[in-house]
């Protein structure tokens, strides 16, 4: 986690405090269910609550740790310094450590994902935004980095919106996948504990009790969790890549908001830098590098090995923390993109119509043609353009042999950027599922 | 593609002749959509038709692409020798051979998860028979590789069956991500080609139209669908490192099974290795390494650059090749896993009883011993067996303060192995779904 | 590997006969050396060579391994129905089948590192004559894709000829690290054979005989060796991505050679695709997919678990298969790349003179003029280039206060392009080691 | 960087009072340097190092970047603060941000190399000494997991000790990789500055200049830098597994340290886990995730893009202060480590004398039996000991037929450990060096 990439709202899930409170919750609430199973007394289990409203002491916790060398166990006799050590003896009665600890980073998870979410949501509200505004802004769509046939700036956006939007869903399973929780013993037997005080739990904490665990719920679950970040961390670089290649120098078709009192900005006005999709570039590379350690924190010895807890104390943070950042800053470097729609046209008319060629080529066969005279044909007037810096429609109006095959208005027509964009309501509608 | 780790089925799916089948099914079906649109003539699409049962000649396209440059062109080329070249005028019109290669890899990889579904049920079966067959059979919980308490060996198969079973669940979303078809032309716009070709020739190969494309399919579907083949090699992985330290000659709870014939075994019957989970254990890597390649692959310049094209020629056939080898090899070493429930019995008690002691304890403590007290008693017992190799309940029964605290009898329950399984019925009902 | 992007001469070094071949010079090497250590007789020694001439029957020996389930005692039966069974039958004595499996891996690798040293070696040469053949071409150089400050397009091709010496160098090393032999037994420990043995065989095929040893050849060599390909193939990427950049139509300062007679060159002259590049950016990323497996490989089970088997059975072919593909790839790239001198100077022209504010500027300062001033004198200047098209050294000749401050001649100087290029020579002599 | 796996001296290198340091010097020397060129006033240059005792004050400085939005400029501020602001007019003429931020990095990223050498240097002697110490110590040696040969306990430390000192050496290559410095201005042209400067510059603390950069210093050295840590921590992992496996609870052949104090040793006497060597395995997890990044990293836009930058916050520190955290752990479970050499003779002997199985075999034929009669009376003798429990050496002697061929004497013999430690001098001489 690095603060400068970092968000207090997610780094909040990640603090001790919090991590305290829920396993706080988590024992009061295994508490509740045994006294109403009748394993413990009622009392006890009422007396938990008593410490409802106290911020934890995360100093003094960390000097009970420096003795026992255990931190659940540093907790419980923190709690019991606040509820009463004989009020207290029966917390975690029954459980083991690794029942407070996995059900408390699987909560952290959820809530992570909720805001990872709602990040979500705000760029693709922003990328909806931008792309109805350039609907039909025409610009040259690229293949290989090459002009290929015209686009919009408006179908641009909307394609990253369906990305997202499919990154979203997977993120809603992914949160599923991570929502449970186990209260299940040292081996997941439940010998010491009823599978009725995982279930009470779960359902206060807003999980699904886990199917079978062991001592550990299963990694598969986080495996999957990381990857589907990584999946979206992916998707932001694509939208990261098109923004840097749209502000470079020579296309210069968008640039990130440039903030008037942002230094050097006008004695050098061609030096602005995308420096936060470069940053969105790089971000992503951290969010992707947890993919692998958490494939590998899978297999664990039989019901556990403890392999997996350093990588989780760093990728967890890390990850969430890192996607969170990036996606707000996605959402805003989208929100205030500067378009240049003027510079999108001069650079489709680089090779001044050139880009039709094809077009002129089909209309040439279909006009009966055949295809080594169309081709011909389109050669010997490209090659002008290409050569001399000439005007493809003109020089095709000009050659007599094309004329003789299309008409001037139907040369024109293969200019026509309405060509190009008849389709951009359907796609629109397939996207935004609103009519077209 | 390591020969030795494949399947006929699997690889059958990314020969060229299987490439070249799909590709003629989506053009015929393209210029059926074009006919009935009125685009091109009726004739000419029912024409190409009568290559409905040719074998394309693979060596005679190679032939044309060695000349064109081209491998679409060469195909087209070949298709025309078939279908006459002048009915075979309209084949592919209006199109980008990106809506052939591009919707053609996703019917590939819609094939290969099926395969690997079939796959999955095959170790889901297998898993489910062995977690019954062993339900009760009683043997040692670990953690960190230390023994901890009793589990039974039907548990782990049904921790296994869950897990897989979620696989299961993950490549079936999986596979709705690149079950996606694309006609969409050079940039995506449909300017070419009308939207209702895609609609047709989905339908009829069973894809879904992708909502909006450039040229090419979006390639964070593919990192998803890979990322999830690699959580599935995750958790075999997890399997087969269970296998592997069951079978460890000091602990050898399970052997891979053994065929008579295999050399060497009875000159030296403890050599017996696990080969198989060891080599899963490999392919688990291997097929988990393309999962950063595709994620990679997401990020493409503008419309479309050919960078993941080569990454795909690779990781496509070689991760869900090796994945269906391994899983089939996985399904049959727990099929025929050879059991040893005696093992099993005698690991637990190398330190007679000792896995008890924490039981014991926490009856001491609720028969109303201090906890100071319960721990020395137990301590002083514990000891015996740990360094003299004494029996822990002899060595409690004989013991005149523990005596007085608990009955021989209740001494007696604490090693009762039943307060270990009690829950598994509960257990197999969450995980198997039937009831308790 | 996959076939399209493989050549001959380094898929020749992973095929069976090659292996068997390498296996019969080990296993005849170590009779000679057993021999002359008198462990057996000399007769059976020179008898091994008889078969020096003999192609080894692959087939034959499948056949006999289908039967044996065992290659290497496959080979061993094969060999001995060539030298006969009786003369063969101290062939591979005291030996263990990774003293020759292991050691023929390492002899693979490092024939696979001979040739990609060439392959850099190739690189090299086109790098260092497109240096020297450009070393006064100025181009604009550029931070974050923005128009920085004038360089040269030799400095662009020494700087990658000075980052391919540097992976040339890492290759030796590793190269160093795998080119070693272990001839050790079961467990390392030389208990069933001689040490004189393994010095001997190594000797003899070029290798350093491994230290400690246990089974097999410790993994760390070949992560490391993984590992220093991911890098070179990363290094090529760099180069591949910026050719790609230099052929965006908008930029256009360099391009892919391309034939006469590939499709569709005329009639589409913009329409030329980096493909080359594109591909090498893909097969980057296949390279360095297999470093991460390489380095799970490292921890073993104790003397050997044969989990890297599998795992080596892929990465070894395709990473160097696809690296020596593509360094020749690149060579032929760089050595017909076609360099647009002309666009270079239109492209760093395109903001006419703007990228000399900074020069400007600091003149401004250094005549004594305030920072507050200077920034001004040269912001409003730049900002008629930026909004009005002007041009720059015109704007500023014209402005009363510039002028008063700095002579015509100064203005003049600061847009001398030598200024940019005066330590060209440096940096060539320190790239190139010869005189500056 | 997770604050528990973390040393102060490593994370002293990443703190920003330290960054600071390092910049002021790079910026005092280059003072220097431009000082003896006579590009600046020499006073100019003396009156930098008035600050030469401060301790700048980190607050203070992003207080002022808060304003200007640039860390480098935010500094040289505060510096003049120091020096005064006419003295300091000169400070980081002709340079360029990267000039400062990348030096630093190189040497941020050496010292780290050289506390990592440290480390290195504690691993290697404890495992030499515990190597000497249990040279002759027998074990069993494994492979799959399977008891296979006798070897000795100080095999297994020499066979890491020349594993890890071949890291030390990949590490003192990597740490010259990454040894460099650039003072070569905004594009690498040195248009702005003398080469002189940078290598004055270079040499007072302690770099190579870097022969040829662009902005910045080429990222294939820090791909590499980081590679090398990756392999190291794989080492690292290996040795971790190996006593994982070995304090199994069924194995028990060592124990990591357990001191008197810890919880619950002595009323679980058997349940002390192998946490620290579980826990250096995930650390090199976490080490090895950084090297894909890294090498993603070298690829960068043109003269540079930025993409790299939030990349190294992130891994920079978090590599090299797990590492050095890891390998200080790793130091000390090696020290301390609680070999149980009893144990390790009764693991052998678990199928009493059946790993002998294979040298009787040979001894048999040797003797003139042949194969298949050999292999018959082993066989018949083992299975008696692997269903019945009986001891291998006396069922074979006696068996008459066995005894006809060998006598008792070498029967006997065969079962020596001599057998398997002769060579064990001659091993420890190649690993250290000393005297056979």
């Amino acid at each position: 986690m690095i603060p400068r990439y970092a968000r207090p709202e997610m780094t909040a899930i990640w603090e001790p405090a919090t991590k305290f409170r829920i396993w706080y919750e988590i024992e009061a609430h295994a508490c509740d269910a045994m006294a109403e199973l009748g394993v413990i007394p009622k009392e006890n289990a009422a007396a938990v609550w008593k410490a409802r409203n106290v911020q934890f002491d995360v100093a003094r916790i960390d000097e009970i740790e420096a003795v026992t060398k255990h931190d659940v166990i540093a907790f419980l006799t923190h709690l019991a310094e606040h509820v009463g050590s004989d009020e207290a003896r029966f917390v975690h009665q029954g459980m083991t450590s690794s029942d407070v600890l996995d059900t408390c980073l699987n909560i952290q998870l959820t809530r992570a994902a909720d805001i990872l979410l709602e990040d979500m949501d705000k760029v693709l509200a922003a990328l909806k935004r931008r792309a109805y505004e350039h609907k039909e802004t025409v610009r040259i769509g690229r293949s290989h980095g090459i002009h290929a046939e015209p686009t919009t700036m408006g179908l641009t956006f909307a394609r990253f919106y369906a990305e997202m939007a499919r990154g979203k869903a997977r993120l809603l399973a992914a949160r599923a996948e991570i929502a449970t929780g186990a209260i299940s013993g040292a081996v997941g037997t439940f010998a010491n504990i009823d599978p009725g005080v995982e279930e009470h739990v779960c359902k206060m904490m807003g999980l699904t009790p886990e199917p079978i665990s062991t001592q550990v719920i299963p990694r598969d679950r986080h495996a999957m969790f990381f990857a589907t970040l990584g999946v979206i961390a992916s998707s932001m670089e694509n939208i990261a890549i098109e923004i840097r290649h749209m502000q470079r120098t020579e296309v210069l078709e968008a640039e990130e908001f440039f903030s008037a009192g942002q230094k050097g900005s006008s004695a050098m006005p061609h030096k602005r830098n995308p420096v936060l999709t470069e940053n969105l570039t790089g971000l992503a590379r951290l969010v992707r590098m947890t993919v692998i350690p958490a494939m590998e924190n899978v297999a664990l010895w039989h019901e556990r090995d403890i392999s997996h807890s350093s990588v989780e104390r760093g990728i967890a943070p890390d990850a969430t923390v890192t996607l969170d950042f990036a996606l707000n800053r996605l959402a805003g470097v989208i929100d205030k993109l500067v378009i240049y729609p003027e510079n999108m046209l001069n650079n489709m008319n680089k090779f001044k119509g050139l880009v039709m060629s094809q077009r002129v080529l089909l209309a040439l066969t279909q006009a009966g043609i055949s295809r080594e005279d169309a081709y011909r044909l389109v050669q010997r007037n490209a090659m002008k353009v290409w050569e001399e810096g000439r005007d493809f429609k003109q020089e095709l109006l000009a050659d007599a042999e094309v004329v003789a095959a299309l008409s001037p208005a139907e040369i024109e027509e293969k200019f026509d950027l309405g060509y190009h964009t008849k389709h951009v309501d359907t796609i629109f509608a397939r996207v935004f599922g609103e009519p077209a």
